[in-house]
């Protein structure tokens, strides 16, 4: 089997020709499709060398290709959610050649970004914004009398999202005339779709729509003379077209167009050729759903769309991804692992994921408790409060959640999990520095808007052996418990074979040292430890703490060994302000310790895409910047040459 | 007009025989109505006395009494949303004579917690959490095999934010078995609800829908035999019936009964046995509609719901309230001026609210500007996205939403603000102690949860004359910027004609003195100047430094003060925790500045209902607690005697 669709490879690069909107515009509409095609070929192609985002991409290829096409971008906004799906727009936006270091520190980012092209009309990474942002720059612009559209283009797991409901709901009061949504539906969120609304749009109606609609059916007819039984059926028949999935859309005051065939080009065209005259007539807000298949296109990504959801480096022939060697286990396999083993003790331990199974970890446990497994959705609010009524009722959840994704249950952790001091475990994944995803993503605030909050435990492992008996603290601790640890692997420590709970606000004392105290907050613990050697080199007896705990804060022992060691480092991989470091910094003010004390954290600006590693260096934030931090504090500087 | 229906009190008290539903259960079932005349009328008479939650608790006696009524609560799980609508719901579960002190310091809460009795099986503040509390703890007892259901009691407007669809997504999808959601629809949230659902919930059918529905009608009928067209009206009609609002729920899964009408006892009873006898035969998710009206049965409130939502003491005979001594004006009113103001000499700025318009005076701005004013209902993260768009179309935006309510938004705050530099302000109304309304609507996080981001500048004034300088900076500032303001009056002080923006990063000196720094960030200025009295009595010299910002933090000035007093005093109404002190002691640190440093602020623990002066006061939060603080640190005590 082929793993491209034969003959979509252009004899000529068409794609040499068109470098932005402007030029794809002015090309014949013939030529459109081929486009299309050199655009999903090079997709394929690039992503194989670099790793990407692949199955979303190939899915939006004709829509994306469509909207620039028949649309004036970017005087026409066009505003994609996620950013999963933006290649082809970064392609025919003048970005081509920076896919070769896409996602690097000197390359174009993963998602979409305003400062990267002025196509980007708006940010984007987190699932479910697009339409609220369309509408405010549709609005804007009907404020200033500019005759343009804002178009956002969603996925089914966005539309999935609180928000985009909100929003809809919203545009739909406004009737706001120069406002398209797009419905990217492929009945996947980034792992197979959830949700009531999900089986709504692939027409899989439920049980009480059925039902009303024979009863309607009947009623109707039998209030007609004679024997209209025949017409019975081709009523109820005929209502099911009726009750395609625009009704939904309807009831909130949009258009509805569709379904519409997402990867038929010409289809495309055409329906967007038609929703620009529909607005030109007054008849918006529209809403275009559009069907489509990630992965399309490349054949072993649309087989298991899943698995090609974000990847690394692959064979583009056989589809095979180059494997890494085998290092030491993931922090998510850990987590994952563990709380299998948690869970087979204590049948009241549920995991909850919100969409994110397999970046979590998650579906390992699914696969051996699928009764107490519950994926949500891209719906964090609803996880942590669901997470809550089932801690009211005595039940014991762990919700798997990014740091940053976790920002979108804010309230709800504080409303519903802290103010109510229930037994929820929040799994921080991915906190810390993430990498290729870049500034949206980076999981660098939970310590500052969580310790702030009283009845919450806030913890962060050394490691991944450390992160299996915290996980034990955290789901024995009866109250709110949060963990943060990195994303992917740990440090190939040994893991012990027993899982042991550590105890609650008790930090560990790796080294003992009488010149200075270094406290780590996670896994620049190992750092520390490190920076130690060094500076007993230079004749530095520095003490390593490992914190455990943001809150409760070991204070008794910083104490001690603050006023013994006279000088304090603490690091941690999180913006400085309000951090673990500020922490320290307040238990000494209130116990009236006053030492010098300098605090190793992220700097308060964003961090881009890159290499966790040397970005870390670059702030100081490894073995080398904790030693340097640490000389200076004691006023002893390396002896020279 | 008599004010309340006649004939409505009973000759004896028949509340005084039912202090429990376990006694409303045992009542012969045609006394059930007298127990709702009764609860009607005694809600009347207490909110008359202590001031509360009025309309909406009026709106829910039926409801309330009917589901106690039908239902083996607290086995059966009630969970209401938000708390307004809860005053019945208490009176029947044995909180009568807690009325008297309402929201006072002794008194029960004006919302509903579990610390407070065992039919409060979830706490709640915020709306639009029930559904999904309700939905983990009826799954919670699907685990456990216990055989009771949970029961979601939510308004018209709670059903407007994001986390209800996500509850019904995903409890449509488990079809859940023994949940049933009682949507309490009066049209309105707390203010005349908005958006496209409340349209469609009232049959208020949008353009889309009616040419659907004639489209569908006219293609069905030609396709019969002769001459149908008296037929294609009856269909056109009976398919308006067919519309009804169940149709958006039975597309989500839910089994919808309604609408009834919510103020018939009888019913809300007959219909909730049926409900009852659905979850037996296996039919569950339901939803029930029941139309209400807000302040039903108390003229004065059901003919101005609006004015009667949350009340001070009023006349039960004319309605008339209790008019306070005219007093300083309100921060609220401060700021919706000053807006005015500014938004006539810009066109650009405009103004957001999420069902706030009379809370934050938006409502004033609404007046001038219809306009350039939206209100979004309760949806929160809409809001700042929606503004967030509106931005980087070049407009002002300014969302003024509650401290508390924020949190609801905080990823939007991060994700499309924040990382993306758009120039929104955000108008943080009552932050800080907000009084009888609680631990889930203190003000309490919201520096800790701001300064830790880039780019956001985070500030707040020391009195009403201050803010409306600090509007005009946030306005003119060209990126995100906060401003945190308390409820209710100001000082007092002269309100400088000339609104005139304060410099960024800037702080005020207030009076200058050589023993001891103390910083204060916004209103706890003015005590932080009488304590600054107090110390110079004592011999003590204190300089008192308005911070004005969070962020940037005018670190120059203050290490110059700190250095030379040697002594530092923080003060603010804000969680410890990250909060402005924690700013304080990261410039220190970082400079290498070592001076003793106390900072007051709000201990960590949860703030319940009571007087803020006297909670101040007890928190060392006035200027008498600010005194102590220096003095201790100054090591001089006062002469005694």
């Amino acid at each position: 089997m082929k793993p491209m669709e034969s003959g979509f490879r252009p004899v000529d690069d068409i794609l040499d020709r068109v470098s932005s909107p402007e030029e794809l515009r002015a090309l014949p509409r013939e030529q459109v499709p081929a486009v299309a095609a050199a655009l999903r070929h090079e997709i394929v192609e690039r992503v194989a060398k670099t790793g990407g985002h692949l199955a979303s991409s190939l899915g939006a290829v004709e829509l994306i290709t469509g909207i620039h096409t028949v649309f004036d971008t970017p005087r026409d906004r066009l505003v994609l959610d996620v950013g999963h799906q933006g290649y082809a727009h970064k392609m025919l936006t003048g970005r081509r050649a920076g896919f070769d270091r896409i996602g690097k520190e000197d390359g174009i980012g993963k998602f979409l970004r305003r400062s990267e092209s002025r196509y980007d009309c708006f940010g984007a990474g987190h699932a479910g914004t697009s339409i609220s942002a369309a509408l405010g720059m549709a609005r804007a612009m009907e404020h200033r009398g500019e005759p343009h559209c804002a178009i956002a283009m969603i996925g089914d797991g966005g539309m999935t999202a609180g928000m985009a409901f909100e929003a809809l709901n919203h545009a739909g009061d406004l009737r706001q005339k120069n406002l398209v949504v797009v419905l990217n539906d492929n009945e996947m969120s980034i792992s197979p779709n959830v949700g009531a609304l999900s089986s709504y749009l692939s027409r899989k109606l439920s049980a009480p729509m059925v039902r009303r609609m024979k009863g309607w059916a009947k009623e109707f007819l039998t209030s007609m003379p004679g024997d209209m039984l025949h017409w019975a059926q081709k009523a109820e028949e005929s209502l099911k077209v009726f009750f395609s999935p625009g009704l939904l859309f309807e009831a909130l005051g949009f258009k509805y167009v569709g379904p519409i065939q997402g990867h038929r080009i010409e289809v495309v065209l055409e329906t967007f050729e038609n929703v620009k005259q529909m607005l030109a007539n007054g008849d918006g807000p529209i809403l275009v759903h559009a069907l489509t298949a990630k992965g399309y296109g490349y054949e072993p990504a649309q087989r298991d769309p899943f698995k090609y959801h974000g990847v690394g480096k692959f064979d583009v022939e056989s589809g095979e991804f180059h494997k890494g060697k085998p290092g030491p286990p993931k922090y998510q396999v850990v987590f994952a692992d563990t709380l299998i083993r948690l869970a087979q003790e204590d049948d009241r331990i549920l995991g909850i994921t919100a969409a994110m199974a397999d970046g979590t970890s998650l579906d390992r446990f699914k696969k051996v408790f699928p009764d107490r497994f519950y994926d949500v959705g891209i719906a964090e609010q609803h996880a942590v409060t669901f997470a809550a009524g089932l801690a009211a009722q005595g039940m014991k959840p762990v919700a798997a959640i990014y740091s940053t994704f976790l920002q979108r249950a804010y309230d709800q952790v504080v409303h519903d999990v802290c103010v109510q001091n229930l037994d929820v475990t929040l799994a921080m994944d991915r906190a810390g520095l993430v990498g290729a995803d870049g500034a949206t993503h980076q999981g660098m605030y939970d310590v500052s808007y969580l310790r702030t909050l009283p009845n919450i435990i806030v913890m962060a492992p050394k490691d991944e052996n450390e992160l299996q008996h915290m996980l034990r603290t955290a789901v024995e601790y009866d109250g709110p418990a949060a963990i943060r640890y990195p994303r992917g692997a740990g440090f190939g420590v040994p893991m012990d074979p027993e899982v042991k709970a550590v105890p609650v606000g008790k930090a560990e004392l790796l080294r003992d040292g009488d010149d200075a105290l270094v406290i780590a907050y996670g896994t620049l613990a190992h750092a520390a430890l490190e920076a130690a050697e060094e500076l007993a080199a230079d004749g530095i007896s520095a003490a390593v703490l490992n914190a455990r705990f943001a809150k409760p804060l070991d204070a008794e022992r910083i104490l001690e060994l603050a006023r013994r060691a006279g000088a304090v480092v603490t690091v941690e991989e999180h913006a400085g302000m309000g951090g673990f470091g500020s922490a320290v910094l307040e238990a000494l003010a209130e116990a009236g310790v006053v030492v010098p004390t300098r605090c190793l954290a992220v700097p308060d600006r964003l961090v881009e895409h890159g290499d966790p590693a040397s970005q870390c260096h670059a702030m100081g934030l490894d073995a080398e910047g904790i030693a340097r931090a640490a000389r200076e504090l004691v006023g002893r500087r390396p002896p020279r040459g």
